[in-house]
């Protein structure tokens, strides 16, 4: 009983709150959102429809979360702007490499 | 000049640091990021090579985020969401209005 007692004592005093839970869910959303658009463009071959503007528009705004991430030290955000920055990367590269 | 100094104290203690900018214009770069597309869209009258699935997951996503920026009272989340609630539901309304 005294070691559970001690044990018990060394869990870190923070507690993760039900809207943490919800910033995760948020973050594992907002890192697959690209997801369906770059296998699309990768199966059609067609990226006329696609926005350069707004695919320059994610990167440049996912550097800018990722500083911002770093910064106030949060975890979800830099790992939901990792994989969106990489992803909207490729979309530019499929942009050019399937013309327009 | 007392008058002065208690002018002072009444200021709140809390200051914004410089990672509160970045998050702001990293809240504003979201906001704007469908704006092009939805214009592109609008323009050229032709939505088939945007992912219905990615749209989709914006809209789920931001409703996520909606609720986790009210639940810890994020000005700049909230507005960045709603905003890109409302253009991704136009990007939907497009993709069926121009059939695909």
């Amino acid at each position: 009983m005294i070691n559970l007692s001690i044990s018990l004592l060394e869990i870190p005093a923070y507690q993760l709150h039900w809207f943490d839970y919800i910033g995760y869910f948020g973050s594992f959303l907002t890192s697959i959102t690209f997801i369906p658009q770059v296998y699309k463009a990768w199966k059609t071959k067609s990226v006329g429809d696609l926005s350069i503007w707004m695919m320059l528009i994610v990167v440049l705004s996912t550097i800018v979360w990722l500083v911002y991430a770093f910064a106030i030290g949060s975890g979800p955000v830099i790992v939901a702007n990792t994989i969106v920055f990489i992803l909207s990367l490729i979309l530019i590269y499929f942009k050019y490499r399937f013309n327009r």
